[in-house]
């Protein structure tokens, strides 16, 4: 059976060219790069080839760039560093919609004597930035705030926020895993001192990422160890990782001079369009314009989310309901319920996030498949009864 | 030319069956392991598998198995787990001799208000027993020593130290790092209670470790973030990766079941034996019986490591002068100087360190070629004029 792949937020296809990038550093040119033969001297130009074509696709200069082994520690490399550079701060910021990776970190600081403010966002998403600005106080050591959501796609001032937080002293973060390679970043445009990507969300590798930290940004490691990455990252480099990174990050910005995401937009409105046409009582969740084009959340009232996933499976259509990051939980995402999504809705919402792998032909199939799961699975839900009066 | 390998304890060649195992991970079963449907569900049971054949490598259980994403993150998560569980515990222990992932985080732990103890070594690289147990107070937080030391080899008593540790309420870490699949290891036979190992350094990929963590530990994530590994580490399972690295543990486990190390340490041992009786002034640092079988450290008096490297290179072989992750630095290396090693001596130290990919026609050809390099380069050393009073 085909598997029609549409939940790139997840975690994307490492793309053929990038494991074709990677695959002579495995078990050929293995030297570790920090040794001096050129044995391994080679793979050290290799990866700043590597660093360089990441820098380029945000608009950083090279050695601003740190590898790391994912978006989660680019995470909590930012945030630690900012609070182990500003040791008398005790307040810290982010929003009610992060990715875990940032959310449970900061609950956790909350329970070793931090105060932090959760800025809210209204149901379309968007983010309460009186609210945030108003909690800002010479307490706060960090502010964290996501380029983009992963659930809804729905995009953050981020240029706004921060040119109204670079007049403070105060470090700037943001959590850009679901922006970048899906709408253009230049760093020079924002004041954004610390920015967080993933590899595995543009089709490299899992198991790497990076942080941008800005010239002249306080910074304390958060992974201690050899002299790596200038002393920034401890731990060997995973060469054969960072390579297909560099690969993945020209790819993308490829694809972005392009337009290519005005393609995938299209097949992502389409799909949308024509479920909300063609399926009653269902709602997009969150803002619909300024929003990342390949990601659609779509709530179909009355029925449950991982019931239209086993579903959609049986036909080879892969999707998600909530982050996969919080599946095997069945509490509902808690994106939609800070947005106030009611929980009938919250409960059958189903993201759709493609890549540029995706055709018009599966978009079509989906369209004709999902509808009748929908109607049969509310053919059992007694909410669904209810809810119609039968 | 042809490629000499030996250096392995700096990293290692993938082996071809664990790149085999991995390949069909990047491009094909790429879904990520936490979602629900069968797409990544396969990947989940794969996952499963990686973890039980790192587990037997160990004699460990499979829920005490933690995929990381190198050795360093290991020994972070390892310490910080300590000093987070026991909050009112401000003293910590290690030896002189560590991997920079344990020397260079306890240097800055005892910048963070935490009393360390550094405990040394003889000349022998031997380790003083007695001056770690008399430092144990009930402030001691965490003892964390090497299994095997990655310059010269040298095995420290594990079990012994476990013992005496084991009736106080100190976690017990090693950093096993350089003993995984060289020296049968069983958990079971110690009282560690948290274990650290890298994949690169026994034919898996770099960018993965784990981290054993033995069942009734206190334990605090280091990554905090998702749900994976039990909440034990956040950020997306790197699915290839820790596959590649349940392969190597397979492989590993049969050659040690198969006596492999035993030809190794012959070819080393030759090697040895050889430059020690045709090289005049030459010295093996530390003890030579309780060691890695694959491991050799040699000092060729009064020249200079870096000047042999490069001169070797020339002929394709690859070894290290003192560690490779603080190579860059013409710093005498910090093993070879606890060890009260002279300068003349710790300045022209050879690290060779072998693997079952090396063969007899390698040790004869380094054999050959390396007792002229050394002669060359005396004769344009100055201390070693003076030395011989010419």
């Amino acid at each position: 059976m085909n598997v029609i792949y549409m939940d790139n937020n997840a975690t994307t296809k490492v793309a053929p060219e990038v494991l074709e990038a990677m695959l002579p550093y495995f078990s050929e040119y293995y030297g570790n790069p920090s040794s001096m033969p050129s044995f391994g001297g080679d793979v050290a130009a290799k990866i700043r080839e590597a660093r360089e074509n990441v820098a380029t696709l945000i608009g950083a200069a090279p050695d601003e760039i740190v590898f790391t082994s994912c978006g989660t520690e680019s995470d909590s490399t930012a945030i630690r560093a900012a609070i182990e550079s500003y040791p008398d701060k005790r307040h810290i910021v982010t929003t009610r919609v992060e990715h875990p990776a940032i959310k449970n970190l900061y609950e956790n600081l909350s329970k070793n004597g931090y105060q932090v403010t959760f800025v809210p966002v209204d149901n379309h998403g968007h983010l309460d930035l009186d609210y945030l600005y108003q909690n800002l106080s010479d307490d706060t050591a960090i502010v964290s705030v996501m380029w983009a959501n992963n659930e809804t796609g729905v995009i953050f001032p981020i240029e706004e926020i921060s040119q109204e937080i670079k007049s403070r002293d105060i470090v700037f973060h943001t959590d850009a895993v679901q922006a970048i390679g899906k709408i253009p970043i230049d760093v020079n445009n924002t004041g954004v001192d610390m920015l967080s990507l993933s590899g595995h969300k543009f089709h490299a590798p899992k198991g790497i990422g990076a942080l941008y930290i800005r010239k002249g940004t306080k910074f304390a490691p958060f992974m201690v160890g050899g002299h790596q990455e200038k002393g920034r990252r401890g731990g060997t480099e995973n060469t054969a990782a960072i390579i297909g990174l560099g690969k993945a990050a020209k790819l993308a910005e490829k694809h972005l001079d392009e337009n290519g995401y005005e393609r995938i937009k299209g097949l992502r409105d389409k799909l949308e369009n024509n479920l909300l046409e063609n399926v009653q009582n269902t709602i997009v969740n969150g803002e619909r314009d300024s929003r990342l084009p390949n990601t659609t959340s779509i709530a179909f009232e009355y029925v449950e989310g991982e019931a239209i996933l086993l579903m959609m499976n049986e036909h080879g259509i892969c999707a998600s309901s909530g982050s996969a990051c919080t599946s095997g939980s069945l509490e509902p995402s808690h994106v939609l319920r800070a947005m106030g999504v009611p929980f009938t809705a919250a409960h059958g919402s189903i993201r759709f996030s493609l890549s540029r792998y995706n055709t018009e032909e599966e978009v079509h199939f989906i369209v004709e498949k999902l509808p009748p799961i929908i109607e049969n699975l509310r053919a059992l839900s007694p909410f669904w009864k209810k809810a119609m009066g039968t």
